[in-house]
C-alpha cells in the first residue's frame, strides 16, 4: 500500500511538472536520467557477495531475473514464489553430529543430576560419558523422546533458546548459532528483496527450530515447517498449556517433504534447495511443476573450510539426488568452487 | 525495498525542486499540501463502515490502537500481532448445513453418473433424493471420505473452486462465495492495514478453503490452518503427485485449535474471533496469554438478516463459551444490533 501511495504520488509529480514550463521539463529529464542511474548503480550492488562468480551464481540471478521480469514469459507472480530450503546440511552445519542431536545430548547432561538412575542406565550411561559410539536408533530415539517431551511448548522454546547461547561446537568452538552459511542467508535475503516468500522444510524438529530461525535466517516461526511430535492441550490451574508427548505427529523427511509443503503452505514452490536424499522428493515435487523452475543441491565437498562427504555419509547422505541432479537439472553447488565465505564469522 | 526507493526518489525530487526556481518551489507547497490532505481524510475514513457505532466496534478500535501504538505499556511488536478467525459462522455462512457439506451433497449428485449402485444405496440414495433428514455421524463420514478423498490435491482444487462458481444457497439463491460476511472482510482488512498477520484456524477442510480465501478474505493459502486428511506422496507415469486419502490427519476443532496453532503458526495470537463452542479452546489460548489480548464471539442472533441460533443449535452451538464469555472478557458480537451490513451484495 505505501508503494502505491509513493508510486502515485510519483506520477502526480511527473505529470504536474510536466504543466509547468520548461525549467520544469527539464527536471523532469534530468529526474528520469537520476532514476535510471540509480537503478544502474543499483544492479551493480552484488546481492550475493559470498558467492564466487561461477555457474552457480549465474544460474540463481537468471532464475530470479526471469521469474521476477513482468515482460517475461517465464513470470511469477509474487504470491506464488515459493522458496523452500532444507535446514541441516543446507542453512546450517549438520557435521559431525545434527545440530539437533548435540542439543539431546546436552540436554541429557543438564538433567542428571535429577536422575541419578542415568549412570547405571544406557543409553544415558554412554552419553553422560561422552561415547555417542554405540548408540543405536533405539537408543537415540529414547533420547529425543526424554528430552523433547514432558514439558510445555512454552517451556521447551526457552530450552532450546538458552541452549543456543550456551552450546559449543566440538570443530569450530562456537556456538551453532553462528554455524550457519552466509551465501545461504544473503541467498534468503535475495529471494525475500525480489518478492519470494521464504520457507523452511526440513526433516529437523519444529520446536527446535523456530525460536532462532527469525534472528539466524529472517525465516519467521509461521514459514518452518518441520518433524513434529504430538501436542496435547491441557488445563493446569484453569489456565490452558500446550504439552509435547513423546508420541510422533509428522515426519517432515523424504517424501513427507512434499506432504508437509502441501499441509503447511498449500502451494507448489518455485525454487527448492536441499543437500541430501532426503530433499529428493522436495526437489522432485518442486521442480516437476508447470512453468519455470529451480532445484538446488549444496554438495559438501570442502573438507578444509567445512566437511566433505556425500554417498557413504550416515549424516546427509547424498546419492540418489546427486546421481539425477544433471538429468534434472538441478543445480549442484559446490562449497569449495561456488562458496567465497562459509560462515558469517569469517568476515 | 521498492518503497524505499520510491521515498528516496521523493525526497530527491522534492530537493531538486527546490533547487529550480519559485514556479517549482510553489509545486512543491502544493504537493505538500495535498500529501498531508490526503492523509487526514485517511485517517477520517471509518475503517469498519458495515460496524454499526456500538460498543463492540469501538472496543476492537481501542484494542487495536492500544497494541500498535508505540508510546502504549501494551505495544505488540508487528511481528507478534497475530490474529486467528474462525471459518465456519465467523466469516462465511453455516447455516443451514456447513457450506462444506453443501459441496459434499453436490458433489455426490456429480459422481452420481459414474456410480448406479449410488441409487440403492445409503448413504447415497437419500443424499440423490435430497433428503439429508436421516443421516447419521456414520453416513456423513462416508459421503465426506468418498467425496474428499482418491483424488490428487491439485485435481480437489479444481473442484472445489469450480463448485464455488456454480453453488447456490438454498435461502439466498447466491453462490456460497458470496455469503461471507461484511464486516468481518473489513476487519480483517483492518489488522492487516495495521500490521497483524491474519490466520483462519477452522474446523473445516484446509484443502476446501484454500483455493479460495485468498479471493474471500485475501487470507493466502499459507496462512488457513484447518482439519486435513492423510496426504500419499506417489508417482504417476515418473511424476510426483499428492493423493488425498480416505483417513483423517489432523481434526483442528476444539482442543485441536490450539494444538493447530501451535504446529501450523508457532506463535500465541493475540487476537482471536469465533463463533461457537468449536472455538472456547482457541479464545481460551489466546486471551490467557500475557500482555493485552482480545477474544470475540459472533452471536447469531439476526433471523430475518441471516439466523438466529445459539445454544440449541446442531450446527455452530454457542453454549459454554456464551456462559463465560463476559468473566473471561471476551466481546459478544451481536449480529443484529453491531452490523450494518452482513453480506457483501447487500450494498
Amino acid at each position: 500500500m505505501p508503494c502505491n501511495i509513493y508510486a502515485n504520488l510519483l506520477g502526480g509529480i511527473m505529470k504536474f511538472s510536466q504543466n509547468i514550463g520548461k525549467k520544469s521539463s527539464l527536471s523532469f529529464i534530468l529526474l528520469l536520467i537520476t532514476f535510471t542511474f540509480s537503478n544502474v548503480l543499483f544492479a551493480d550492488t552484488d546481492p550475493l557477495p559470498s558467492w564466487n562468480d561461477t555457474s552457480s551464481k549465474k544460474y540463481i540471478l537468471q532464475f530470479v531475473q526471469t521469474v521476477t521480469s513482468p515482460g517475461s514469459d517465464d513470470y511469477v507472480e509474487t504470491e506464488d514464489r515459493i522458496a523452500v530450503f532444507d535446514n541441516d546440511g543446507t542453512l546450517w552445519i549438520e557435521q559431525p553430529v545434527y545440530t539437533q542431536l548435540a542439543f539431546a545430548f546436552d540436554r541429557v547432561k543438564a538433567m542428571a543430576p535429577g536422575h541419578p538412575e542415568w549412570n547405571d542406565k544406557e543409553p544415558y550411561k554412554s552419553v553422560l560419558k561422552g561415547d555417542y559410539s554405540n548408540l543405536d536408533k533405539k537408543g537415540l530415539l529414547e533420547i529425543i523422546a526424554t528430552t523433547h517431551s514432558g514439558m510445555t511448548t512454552e517451556d521447551f522454546e526457552l530450552i532450546a533458546s538458552a541452549w543456543f547461547q550456551t552450546s559449543r561446537h566440538p570443530r569450530f568452538k562456537r556456538s551453532y548459532s553462528e554455524l550457519i552459511y552466509k551465501p545461504m542467508v544473503e541467498l534468503l535475503d535475495y529471494l525475500r528483496a525480489n518478492g519470494f516468500k521464504t520457507f523452511i522444510v526440513s526433516g529437523g524438529g519444529i520446536d527446535f527450530m523456530r525460536p532462532v530461525t527469525q534472528r539466524l535466517y529472517g525465516i519467521p516461526p509461521e514459514q518452518v515447517v518441520g518433524t513434529s511430535v504430538v501436542t496435547k492441550y491441557e488445563l493446569r490451574d484453569g489456565k490452558p498449556v500446550l504439552v509435547k508427548m513423546p508420541e510422533i505427529f509428522f515426519i517432515d523427511d523424504k517424501e513427507g517433504k512434499p506432504v508437509g509443503i502441501q499441509k503447511f503452505i498449500g502451494k507448489r514452490p518455485i525454487l527448492a534447495f536441499g543437500n541430501s536424499d532426503g530433499d529428493y522428493e522436495m526437489l522432485l515435487w518442486t521442480t516437476t511443476g508447470p512453468g519455470k523452475r529451480l532445484g538446488l543441491i549444496v554438495h559438501h565437498d570442502d573438507e578444509k573450510r567445512e566437511y566433505a562427504y556425500d554417498r557413504k555419509s550416515h549424516i546427509g547422505k547424498l546419492d540418489k539426488a546427486l546421481d539425477v541432479a544433471r538429468k534434472n537439472k538441478w543445480v549442484v553447488v559446490s562449497m569449495k568452487d561456488d562458496w567465497k565465505t562459509i560462515f558469517p564469522f569469517e568476515n
